[in-house]
């Protein structure tokens, strides 16, 4: 059932003891809103924990909070649009049982048995922000740092579309209240490893242009992970660089998995829609930032991706 | 004389028939201060133009507004800090005549009569945002947009330790009033030509470290413009790259002039001071960024750079 902001609010204040889930391949905003939520609970008197299945990348671990025990009653699922984005684990242990999810995108499929979803956030900690504000819980410097990364991460730092008014008012609050923005700023955006500025060397070499330099494409190998020491964890950021070429309408990063299958990550300016784009091939997510999964030969993948982004284009 | 930022807004409320003046090599910030501030006061009724000696730079010339015919009564200088930076024609011209300047460099050297400097603002856009709510005058897109601009561009889109909560309050107001926020930040972030990229490609290729990988320098020479078909116009963003790699607190960008002198810009992470590195060599600017003119053969341009760094790191 969908519920409004009140209604989610009431529904924190109401019950006690929570699992707080995050997406699979963990970004800034799930981790953010997530740990912000969890230290936001407790601050009220409550019981909560974040699960992950997985290790947190190195440069989310400052978001990382002190598990406490005690038995779950309410599970809270933040940022994530549908139980197959939670992977393979957390799916088969929580997929049914979310109580209440907390989101910000429009594609929620709605799995859990109330869900808040604001397509109109920038970030699922945008949404955090508002709902500790209404539960009026003082704001702090931890609870506001993990907010705050939630909600740069997820605009590019206040760089993409999906920043509104809102987006720099909370952000005004958060800073307030002593989230050390710089900091997270240069460790979110202004901080490569050594072996990424290699992969990222690799990566420019690798672009090419298609439909009259409309379309770029960058191609990331295992080859490429292997000799400059990088990894899949490292490359989000790539994706990022085609589309910046200047008429580049369709900025498409494809990499190679460990078990030689590709996933592509859309990037558009409008008036193209990445959503559309991904949806044809089996994937989805935001209108300008979008994915799929291409179980194909390098050349199938991209004569795939190129035969619906020209008929998007 | 300094003044305060309401002896600012009488000053522009008591004189007419402005002409408003920008610093050489003219980035966002002097140029949306400039012409958001010469729309402000003409919608007070007040004559103003702003004047250039140089064309503007093709990213920002939506900035640009028609001039008006008027004789011209009063000066005031935005985000200038020192005569020097006008430019020969305009150092000649106006050097000694400014009434007026708004600007957010401690270092200003009050060459004007009057000025009024706040070094807490992130961009001289704010503190005119501030004049022009102080003045009563309606904001509206065209202001904003300006505003923005100026902002955006000299906070690295709200990255850079220069930011505060006044300047995302300051941003959501203009947001607010109608700023294209997502557009300008295509466009001033998201946007590089294919000059440009290959250009990049050459200056990541010429990154090398010292002191440990505590320093990182990337030299660009007029054979690497040749080549890409670039030119120094469009170098600014790659003065960001070198700091960006882990570990390095002194990230340095060396690049050939015509004349075959070189300059320096010079980008630190804390403690690490920029301005006091260049200051020793002859340059100067903000604490995280500045830069320097070195008027000699690379070798001795390196070796001299490297000293001073040696003894700040």
């Amino acid at each position: 059932m969908i519920i409004n902001l009140n209604d989610a609010a009431s529904f924190l204040k109401e019950h006690d003891n929570y699992t707080i889930i995050t997406h699979a391949h963990p970004d800034g905003d799930t981790l953010g809103s997530g740990f912000g939520l969890c230290l936001a609970l407790r601050s009220m008197g409550k019981k909560a924990n974040v699960i992950n299945n997985e290790e947190l990348p190195a440069k989310f671990r400052f978001l990382d909070v002190e598990k406490q025990d005690f038995e779950e009653q309410t599970v809270v699922a933040v940022d994530i649009a549908d139980v197959t984005l939670m992977g393979e684990d957390m799916k088969a242990r929580y997929g049914e049982r979310v109580d209440l999810c907390i989101d910000h995108h429009g594609a929620n499929r709605l799995f859990a048995k109330l869900s808040y979803v604001d397509s109109g956030a920038a970030a699922a900690a945008e949404i955090v922000a508002e709902l500790v504000e209404l539960l009026g819980i003082e704001m702090n410097a931890d609870i506001a740092d993990r907010l705050f990364t939630g909600i740069s991460t997820d605009t590019g730092c206040f760089r993409y579309a999906n920043v509104t008014p809102k987006t720099h008012l909370i952000a005004a609050q958060l800073m307030g209240y002593g989230a050390n923005a710089a900091k997270i700023n240069v460790a979110m955006f202004e901080t490569k490893s050594k072996t990424y500025a290699v992969l990222e060397k690799m990566a420019l070499e690798s672009m090419e242009f298609h439909f009259d330099g409309r379309c770029a494409i960058i191609t990331i190998t295992q080859d490429m992970f292997d000799k400059s020491g990088s990894s899949e964890n490292e490359c989000e950021g790539i994706a990022a660089l085609p589309r910046q070429v200047e008429g580049v309408k369709v900025g498409v990063t494809i990499r190679e998995r460990r078990n030689g299958e590709y996933k592509a990550s859309v990037r558009t300016h409008d008036p193209v829609d990445a959503s559309a784009i991904c949806s044809k091939l089996g994937g989805g997510g935001h209108r300008n930032a979008s994915g799929c999964s291409l179980p194909f030969t390098l050349e199938e993948a991209k004569s795939k991706l190129l035969k619906v982004i020209g008929e998007a284009l």
